[in-house]
């Protein structure tokens, strides 16, 4: 369960609390593995359970309590197993290519604002990958910001590194998912000629009425 | 839920029984959507329920009694409704890229087997699909074939080319993961610069000892 094991990789930056794990999940981690923010409490439950984090009160001003979780050496040692194991592949499951393969059958509208919003997703996705994955080689985002001092230099120079090619590849991802909706409309148009040339439902009333 | 979709979609070909749905899905549905085949049984009830597919009992031979299951009107049009919905999107958990990412804390040796393993996987899988994409293309795949007769040869046509579109295109995804997988192995490289040139452990045995 790989959820688990991005907290782990969250605590050992420095202790948090769920809220604050739930916050650097959403800058570090959701980009390539999704966290659901309602399992994060459950899940730090089951890892002190298993004795792999700890939890501590801690108390900001008056009334302000907050429970702040810190990993243990077991803790370590259960993260650096899992990054020896052997990768558990999910079931492939794309929505996208699944739709796509009835194309013929999909009215034409209906197909082209679904290829476009496709498209659109993907851009935004890319763009925002390639802008982080910019931000982390240059040792300007808060993943690094957070560690500097806490690790030597180097090390702190090879973790960007590897950081930074993982939000490089999770961009490409996304890229082909633009070429992808890019190929897909060019086919839409030849499967549905009727509709070559034809604005879209919102834009044509006023054409159509011609009045 | 996509499943009970892909079921309906085998299930407009031709009536089948679960054994046949499944083993359909397997060559259809699945490199796209990948189906559990313990719950085709529970969706094929579910589906009955719903009054989207009959079920009719076959006799075959003296013994041999199996259930066949066919589409309703209701089920054409559930199919029709959920093609025309806007997609929705899994949450994003890409196993490889999140483990990658911290590919500065992996042991050289198992960094490398990883990539490997990733390449050689994706490499098969982008091989297979773009073999399917031809015979699709040329009308040569069984989903084409049991189709033959029963549409119309245009439509045939049309159908073959959409299909043929959608394994083009999850190749494509399995071609990317190999590329990325050369990429990740040129920074491990560099991130671990004292494995360069250093052979895998199962095959330096020999060579370390020098006897």
């Amino acid at each position: 369960m790989s959820t688990l094991h991005t907290l782990l990789a969250l605590l050992r930056v420095k202790p948090a609390s769920g809220y604050e794990l739930a916050r650097n999940s959403a800058i570090a981690t959701d980009p390539v593995w999704a966290a659901s923010h309602s399992q994060i409490y459950p899940l730090l439950h089951k890892l002190q359970q298993q004795g792999l984090v700890t939890s501590t009160k801690d108390t900001r001003g008056e009334r302000l309590e907050r429970t702040v979780y810190a990993i243990t050496p077991r803790g370590e040692e259960a993260f650096q197993t899992w990054l020896e194991e052997p990768l558990h592949y999910l079931p492939y499951r794309d929505p996208f290519r699944l739709w796509i393969g009835f194309m013929d059958q999909i009215p034409p509208a209906v197909l082209m604002r679904g290829i476009d919003e496709h498209e659109r997703r993907n851009l935004e996705l890319a763009e925002r990958y390639e802008r982080v994955a910019g931000e982390l080689a240059r040792g300007e985002h808060p993943f690094i910001a957070i560690r500097r001092g806490r690790v030597p230099d180097p090390e702190l120079a090879r973790i960007a590194r590897a950081r930074a090619f993982q939000y490089t590849e999770v961009a490409a991802v996304a890229r082909l998912e633009v070429e992808a909706s890019r190929r897909a409309r060019i086919l839409a148009r030849e499967l549905h000629p009727e509709s070559v040339n034809q604005p879209p439902p919102s834009q044509s009333r006023g054409r159509r009425t011609r009045r």
